[in-house]
């Protein structure tokens, strides 16, 4: 099997603002060895994550930055060609922590394999069935305390996770309002997903007081993809003791200078408001069940969600760029 | 008894930074009836909070800013001239949220008795028995879920709350490190109230660089009475999983343009913080195990506080002032 010539995407520098084939750029490399507790896997999806962005940058994060020089990181679905760790065997679909390369060397630690009898296409794995089910799912459940009857507030609402936490939010019993970009995506959470109401953010003029409008009862639970001006209006419009469960903060994460917190900081005490730093990593331990969850709500019809899969590993930049642009529909992959 | 001509702080305009004599000045004026559900007090001690300069402001807070033309509304000691309410009798010794004012109509709902056996001098219930002592007692016990083996990180150290809390946290069993802004200061607190090490925040340098020197172990509760750029270095020496108390922003209060959230406001998300908005207010019925347990703990000799008592009711707003120079040296009252 070995020597493998693969190919990657490598991070050359830094990413200012948007990254672009000055920084991120495509590289050939050869494979010639694979340590103990280790696996050669063949690619064949990546996720294409927000997240992914702030890896490339030189600041402290839960993961390390990506080393200059490296395949940039991304969760990924595989077939193992050889296996050097237990539970893990030439010709297993997994699904882990890899990059954005044709092939890889990757610590077994890092996956797990796909249960061979699973019903499911494999790159549900990297949506429903993957971090953006289970993201929403212990989001709401455990960080955000949901409680039937409460009003949640989503935002990016659209988007891969919030369109499935939406979802979950209203199988338990939620009042749900999202936030989107455009009137298509507000309709589609409205009238294809349930959703309670869904605020155009572009044309709605003034948001805290739209928000105010569409949550005449106040906000209790306040989940946060976005950041920025939309976190400092749903602040102003939150009830007392909501949560607020901080999941990511995509308005911020291509900016060349430092970004200020939200202005209204101060009502985090004034509404004696829990805001929770949330990491879906943090439940490993939880997937299978978060998963056999979110498995019956499939198989129930329950849950709807788009997948928008960009074919090509040769694509991947431009795909990958099209979540600052707002221009992905359902949650973006590249099929390798 | 009545009508009783008394003298009252009034807020005339809503200050600009620091207030002055433009913006709260004294008036006269007389009181000639006591509805039903109230007490008519002579005001004995006024507590000079940091809170207060907030309810001047005409921002949404936890208690509705004072209205214009209105006494200034503050924690105070007072004695019952009038009783219009069940549980008080004139004679009685009460705390309770009145304002600056030489004799108050207020609603005996925001009011406690001290207990008449009490050991005390009645102006402890305005500070090691008031909210100086239970703001640190729940907010390190409730809101931070301090546990013994933890850093705690205080914030405003040699203040009344921060000095306090610091010992409660020693008595806990957590290694407690403070921020305050004189080498003297930084020497009470640790040769005196025995805090393992603080950190003089004029002189430190950078102070991100000054925190990790001083917590080795990384920072588990951060105790935040400061905001501003203490909050902000702090936030990049908070381990995985640490709680912060938001229980003050002082750093703010006098600012006459918005101010911006903490710029590190990623690393909540980053390290899994849990953010908890504190408010004392929402222990009251929790107070009288509080002021129990501290009771206990000054009787031990285990708690030392200082107390800063101004006397003059004209000279209150002076008095008031200190608290943002940071020339008050210990728990600020003014008697009346």
């Amino acid at each position: 099997m070995l020597p493998i010539t693969k190919q990657q995407w490598t991070l050359k520098a830094r990413p200012q603002g948007i990254p672009d084939r000055s920084e991120v750029d495509i590289e050939t490399r050869t494979i010639d060895h694979v340590p103990d507790e280790h696996l050669l896997i063949e690619c064949l999806y990546f996720s294409m994550d927000p997240a992914i962005r702030g890896w490339m940058s030189d600041v402290p994060n839960y993961l390390p930055p990506i080393p200059i020089g490296d395949s940039v990181r991304s969760s990924v679905v595989g077939k193992v060609l050889q296996s050097e760790a237990d539970g893990f065997a030439a010709g297993d679909l997994v699904v882990g922590t890899g990059g954005w390369e044709t092939h890889g060397v990757v610590p077994a630690a890092y996956f797990a394999v796909i249960p061979a009898d699973s019903p499911f296409p494999t790159h549900y794995y990297l949506s429903a069935l993957g971090a953006v089910g289970l993201t929403p799912y212990f989001g709401l459940l455990r960080a955000g305390k949901a409680a039937a009857g409460q009003t949640l507030l989503m935002s990016a609402a659209a988007g891969a996770v919030g369109s499935i936490g939406g979802q979950i939010g209203k199988i338990l019993g939620l009042r749900v309002v999202g936030i989107a970009g455009s009137d298509e995506k507000c309709q589609w959470v409205t009238d294809e997903l349930g959703f309670d109401g869904c605020i155009n953010y572009k044309t709605c003029g003034d948001m805290e007081t739209a928000i105010r409008d569409a949550c005449p009862e106040g906000v209790d639970l306040f989940f946060d993809n976005v950041g920025g001006e939309i976190l400092d209006a749903a602040l102003m419009n939150l009830n007392k003791d909501a949560n607020i469960v901080f999941c990511g903060s995509i308005s911020n994460y291509n900016a060349t200078e430092p970004v200020p917190g939200p202005y209204n900081w101060w009502q985090v005490l004034a509404r004696s408001v829990t805001v929770q730093g949330y990491l879906i990593s943090d439940y490993l331990s939880e997937f299978p069940e978060g998963q056999a969850q979110i498995s019956e709500w499939i198989n129930a019809g329950q849950l709807k969600f788009k997948e928008h899969i960009v074919d090509g590993f040769e694509n991947t930049l431009d795909a990958y760029n099209l979540l600052f642009e707002g221009k992905n529909d359902g949650k973006l992959m590249v099929k390798v």
